[in-house]
């Protein structure tokens, strides 16, 4: 009855909740510093807490599904227009899930260099896709472009590049971005999750590339992870066809109006990202002066941690590290890394020195 | 490129803001009633509003994925247990794409009685399922159980029985759907979001049946449509197959907190239910009296009423409302209806006098 490519899947196994870990470990909630997801250390934008609390009086009525407004918003902040624009409500990975209902068909192919997001995967694999797997070049902690050109073949679908990198925190180029696009007729998915951060997006390249899709959050420099809001960038056509099959109420009400509201509060924009750099530059050279770690440069908010050296793989120093309070993410189950990574997201001035203060502890 | 499946469909034409129909109509935003999606009259339980209010801080923060304090709530509320329970972040509409990526090859079937809920056949169409229309007997407003096991093949995957039927109101018989679940091994999918309305469940089936999932929802008797927030309740061995897939955060924090509220604010449940089915009753003897109307008996919180005998057709009724404020659903689109029904959604005693005035205004 349940289709074969289900039953040959792995359960899923989902991240312990704060309430677990702190009953674990023996400790207080309050004091638990979240450095595992990336998230925004500075909180959301107080127009977005007052607009949600403004509008739980409608949580009984059905969102809208036209979205107009937000659309706008987001075509000015992206610089495009409203028609080349979808918005999701499971964050972009709600986008991710319409290229898989929009372009693969059983037995299809998508490209994904090693080490990336593993939730491509994960979201395309029902869908019957094949994972291709291009390189991404630790040493120049960028793609190996020849390595997801050498990938392509008849029946590549998707081929997804991260910029920012997650986890690896680099960027690509341009000029390898367009030598793909231009090496195919398949959508190429250029995940800005984290562009905000690095301050430069490949945007522009929609106006001359017809196989180009841009994927946005509003989790990272928006401060909304727990929202669920994100969006894809494309030419018209597309973006009409992905509109056809889109679950028509995903995003909640309360989701609708913090992205509005986000959107209009230049000033949290903007002292958002600047925080989130400042803290990403403090954190990497305080872990550059530690002999027995290997830090990656980052464009992101977050930091790529070579720990081999410690002589403790990631399962046992992030063990340690909850011990004290701390949570970072082990790099593990990243195809492409071994056990010796772990990710460390940027907290605010105060968190990033409990880190650094238990992580001397445990290794030095 | 884009799948030939996905070429063939037509366009998604959204439904129109309420901003735009009070610009359209010439109306105060808060003039207009809105009986046309089958909301909750009430508004959201207070306990919820607070609760939601109080979560706002932790915006920045993703959802938990577990869900385990929910789906606890859940299986007391459904007298089941929490690994019979899956939550889905788009209402009861992440759980039948769920249904889409658990059950349903390319070329698979799926059986639908006409007129039912729509949504069944827009979500599975994109993974290549073909939908086979049984029938629903409208002069006795239940399912034609003949039908739906004749249209039973070994290419069929799910059938859906929508128990208070979505947009005729009426009931299937207990021993209407065990007829069915022995006639199949295809997975039985009794829609169960008007439940609270009818005072009527099966989930006692699911102890001798392996072959059911019951579907529900928050956006009905919950008073949380705009949250999206729903349910499936089934076997352990099909709810852990279907946890393989599904997407990890998209309740957002603030529906988990929501719902988590609601289903401890028994007063309200209690409170709500009563309402809706009080003024169901009312809206029911007000519209029996006016002659050129034929009303269904309803189970839910809604009527399908047949208009012909009033000269006009759904459209054009419903424009005339839509003229004096009144929003309700035009049921052309409906498969398995003609152009002559409209369905209203209970309001508050107040909104029920409101349209039928205008009704009569406009008919009489």
């Amino acid at each position: 009855m349940i289709r074969d490519t289900i039953l040959g899947t792995e359960p899923y196994v989902p991240g312990r909740s704060i309430k677990e870990i702190a009953k674990e470990y023996k400790l207080k909630e309050s004091e638990i510093v979240k450095l595992g997801s990336n998230e925004n250390p500075l909180g959301p934008s107080p127009k977005a807490v007052e607009a949600v609390k403004h509008e739980t009086k409608n949580m009984h009525r059905y969102p809208e599904s036209g979205l107009d407004d937000l659309k706008k918003a987001i075509a000015d902040y992206s610089e495009t227009r409203p028609n080349q624009i979808i918005v999701g409500g499971d964050g972009a990975d709600e986008i991710i899930d319409l290229l898989g209902k929009t372009f693969i068909d059983p037995g299809s192919e998508f490209i994904v260099p090693l080490p990336s997001y593993m939730y491509y995967e994960y979201t395309l694999r029902p869908y019957g896709a094949k994972p291709a797997y291009a390189k991404w070049d630790m040493e120049e902690n960028t793609v190996d472009t020849n390595s997801v050109i050498e990938s392509i073949n008849d029946k590549t679908r998707l081929i997804f590049l991260c910029t920012p990198n997650n986890p690896t925190g680099g960027l690509i180029r341009e000029d390898d971005i367009t030598r793909i696009l231009e090496s195919t007729s398949a959508l190429v998915v250029v995940d800005e999750a984290y562009f905000e951060f690095a301050g430069v997006s490949n945007i522009k390249l929609l106006k001359d590339y017809e196989n180009l899709l841009i994927l946005r959050t509003f989790s990272k420099a928006m401060g909304l992870a727990g929202m669920r809001i994100g969006y894809g960038i494309s030419n018209p056509r597309i973006i009409d066809y992905m509109h056809r099959i889109k679950p028509v109420f995903s995003l909640t009400r309360l989701s609708h109006v913090a992205a509005l509201a986000t959107l209009s509060d230049k000033d949290y924009i903007k002292k958002s990202i600047e925080f989130s750099i400042k803290s990403r530059e403090y954190l990497y050279h305080r872990l550059s002066e530690m002999d027995k770690l290997r830090v990656l440069r980052s464009y992101a908010n977050y930091l790529l941690v070579d720990i081999r050296e410690t002589g403790m793989n990631a399962g046992q120093l992030v063990d340690e590290l909850l011990k004290r309070g701390v949570i970072v993410r082990d790099c593990t189950s990243f195809k492409g890394l071994d056990e010796y990574w772990i990710r460390v997201s940027v907290g605010t001035i105060k968190e990033d020195d409990k880190f650094i203060d238990a992580l001397k502890e445990i290794i030095e």
